[in-house]
């Protein structure tokens, strides 16, 4: 009996499985089938953006693993690591302290990849990225967040970060939730008595000259780019983030956009756990032969987004689509199975059909079989159209249609679930400028700068300067109410910030232990 | 032009601003009303058992505040105190470190009650309260993810624990939530061909001898006790939980039930707010007169589950229910209105007409002016059509009706959203002879003892006993995968964890500032 261990439930993941299920025999099976993810579900990455803009419920957008992988093991676990060398994945503890290790016979890498949160300070601390579906609630809340902050708010410059939105990223994802965020902004500002609609920006930065310039042709991109102006989208051509703080977002040009929600879209790191591996390499992702099959193993194999998986049809690799996953699952199953029964691999061979992408607000753009292109309502009647029969299960795609049913009928919902408790260690990153907070502030927080300068100010009077590995806002600490000083960064900072209740316990224990902390050390070293 | 501040939306908030809203003239308004609350909805509380169960969608049980009330102006903020000597309401600082400060003319004091987690050792670390709808979907959460677990768990004694479920307090909302539990963790469970249904174990803990003693009839309380226990509900009656830890919940009688999920719905300490001001408190209540004044003031009402208000009809105070609070409300705005314009106030006088709990699986028990009792399927039927009528706006009532149909068609949806991330610093409790980790567990936490003593072992020999600011298990900084030794609980514990990662930036700053932390103290005294 072989065990095939799939790591990850994303399109790549399930669809293996799921032809894998077709192929397992009635009687006397010969093989088991493990699936390994983060979450019971999968999501369909294809509605994602309509949750942020709400013309889709939360859940509509997902399916339990078990439904569609009846036949399945299932383990909603973190993995730890992959050892290729033994066979073996180590998962996680939970629930306990002890990881768990699993034996494969046939391995299947189909974690996707990862929003690229490296070399961009400030980027991981401040942006939100867009990937899965807790992400596009936490992007919906955070919209409606702001608005109704904003809308009880006379700092006017407060007001107006409050009000403008960025976000990274031009291709398929950054354009379809920069299209929902804007409908569903504008759509939500005009509720407010206090907000003049016009005072909401959004603003897309690209890198390129068009949008989508990798998914879609050149004129379908421009197409999408001016749409998107004509509804207020400010679009940034040619640019890039390269910094976010709690209150800017920073592009190359060196312009600073004042802001409190910065998005980051841009793809794509490969998944750190992949990183590690001693396999080829290419652009970020695991290189296969045309069967799936990757180099100098015989059992292990990558699918979608993490695999560089050679075109036979187009040339290049296989584009990173939901379209490609499915059918890559396809002949992935079937070749697994093959060379555990010793039969002949496939190779995989696919002509794309098209792309879409969505624009919210009832209009689309799409390219069919490399000739047939159209845009606007049409377009986008046709992407509801065969994305819902591509949903699987006939549950999720009564809920979609009556979902979709229900936001063309009654007016906008806008709850926002906060689910998120505060965090008690937060690390911040400011720019040189910045001010870290002003005298008479209310002292919420301790600081300790992990790296830069910063000085310390009473009025206009210096008082101090301080680096690395100092700390500052103590004074929150001893009951005092309000900052005796302004703080503000000499170079570009990062910091920790504790919040004083959290920061209280702590150090109120530190205080004693901070002298035996080298005694004890020395101590236990000698007696464990 | 005189402000009416409202804090909180709940049933008693809510309803008064509508009908105050109804008071106001259309031309020359003279008075304005401001809302104050910590969420943009309100949550139709009756119906939130049904998002444990799973059949409601989440976002169907709560309304947005602004359409509910679109003439008052609505600040989402926390509060950070009340001033009553000087006609004043301070807000927390929210996208800012500045506080607001709003003066009224009238205050209505309607912030209900928070769970009590005093007084139970471990309760606020380890029980989830039943209160809002994030609660509610953090305990499906937790239902789900138990039973994930316990799928591919193979230690018995720990699967033992993910498929037992300890809810604490017999009232109203204990009793829904443990019925929707029950239900769902075992139509969950049928589901994992790992699990054997019978090995779910359901536990409510409730100090009477039948349920809800204080909202229904003693018939109808045994009524629902027998119905639970017939669908497999252990009933502790006569007992109190006095004890939570990350495994166990412990009784008065002694007992120690394994669990990794205890709710804790124990009924209601007054909000802490309300707790530092100087009223005339009935246990834990604003004593108010027959119009919702309150006492010593002119211009401060309470309403609603915080107010101790006469119950003219019945003696005693008012009941804590949606009914009562809602009739209130109409009083209360005429009673401001009245004092606003020199008219007279009335006193609140109304006759309850019945109650209703909905005990899961197409059951409730419903009691009628004080006379009629019917329980079972018809109770049910009619509970849902009594609360469907209630549901404020027919957007609400088309989502719910829909969702209703749905359930009944549609298999049971089981997916979980995890949007919390794991906190820098969690405190937590233990009791005496638990064990924190054991030798060769994985090394993922640091712990510092806030309370209590700890005893070393490695193997069977004593290495060492801590106490009171002590900190163990510090290997984990040190590279080190695995425990070299176990920690187990001498007496009663409560401990700091520390992630891995948070503390390793954390020391390493501070190992820095150590020595200079008295010396920067005095310093920056002497010049600020």
């Amino acid at each position: 009996m072989k065990r095939i261990v799939i790591l990850g439930g994303g399109f790549g993941g399930v669809y293996t499985g799921i032809y894998l299920e077709k192929l397992l025999r009635k009687t006397n099976p010969d093989f088991e089938i493990v699936i390994i993810n983060k979450e019971n579900y999968f999501v369909f990455q294809p509605m994602l953006a309509e949750v942020v803009g709400g013309s889709l419920n939360m859940l509509d957008t997902i399916s339990p693993l078990r439904r569609l992988l009846p036949k399945s093991k299932l383990y909603i676990r973190e993995i730890d690591s992959i050892d290729l060398k033994n066979n073996k994945v180590i998962l996680s503890p939970k629930y306990t302290h002890k990881t768990l290790e699993m034996h494969y016979d046939h391995l299947v890498l189909a974690m996707g990849n990862v929003t690229d949160f490296r070399g961009i300070a400030g980027i991981h601390e401040h942006a939100l990225p867009f990937k899965n579906l807790a992400d596009s609630i936490l992007i919906r809340n955070q919209i409606i967040d702001v608005i109704e902050a904003a809308s009880c708010e006379e700092d006017p410059e407060l007001r107006k970060k409050l009000l403008t939105f960025v976000v990274g990223g031009g291709g398929f994802s950054g354009t379809e939730v920069v299209a929902e965020l804007n409908d569903f902004a504008r759509k939500f500002a005009k509720k407010f008595k206090e907000i003049n609609p016009e005072e909401v920006r959004v603003i897309l930065v690209h890198s390129k000259d068009h949008l989508m310039d990798r998914e879609l042709s050149e004129s379908l991109g421009r197409y999408a780019s001016k749409l998107l102006q004509k509804r207020g989208v400010e679009i940034r051509f040619h640019a890039r983030l390269v910094s976010a703080t709690p209150s800017e977002a920073i592009l190359d040009s060196g312009e600073r956009i004042g802001t409190k929600t910065v998005i980051s879209t841009v793809p794509s790191s490969p998944n750190p756990l992949i990183e590690g591996l001693p396999l080829k390499m290419e652009r970020g992702k695991i290189v296969t032969d045309d069967g799936m099959l990757v180099g100098g193993y015989e059992n292990v194999w990558a699918i979608g987004d993490c695999a560089a998986i050679p075109n036979v049809v187009a040339g290049g690799v296989c584009p990173p689509t939901a379209q490609f996953a499915i059918r890559q699952g396809k002949v992935l199953a079937n070749n697994i199975i093959a060379s555990i029964r010793g039969k002949k691999k496939k190779e995989f061979k696919f002509k794309a059909l098209g792309m879409m992408g969505a624009l919210g607000h009832h209009s689309a753009v799409a390219e069919l079989f490399g000739t047939i292109k159209f845009s606007g309502l049409i377009a986008w009647v046709f992407w509801r159209f065969v994305y819902w029969m591509k949903l699987p299960g006939i549950d999720r795609k009564v809920k979609v249609a009556l979902s979709w049913l229900l936001d063309s009928l009654l007016p906008i919902d806008t709850v926002q679930i906060k689910a998120s408790p505060t965090q008690g260690i937060a690390r911040l990153h400011f720019e040189e400028g910045e001010v870290i907070f002003h005298e008479g502030d209310i002292g919420d927080y301790l600081y300790i700068i992990v790296d830069g300068n910063v000085e310390i100010l009473s009025g206009d009077q210096l008082i101090a300067k301080l680096g690395k590995g100092e700390y500052f806002g103590e004074m929150a600490l001893l009951n005092q109410k309000t900052r005796m000083a302004t703080v503000r960064c000499l170079t570009a900072v990062d910091v920790l910030a504790l919040k004083k209740s959290d920061f209280g316990v702590l150090i109120s224990n530190f205080a004693e232990l901070r002298s035996e902390f080298e005694e004890t050390e020395k101590k236990r070293k000698g007696k464990a």
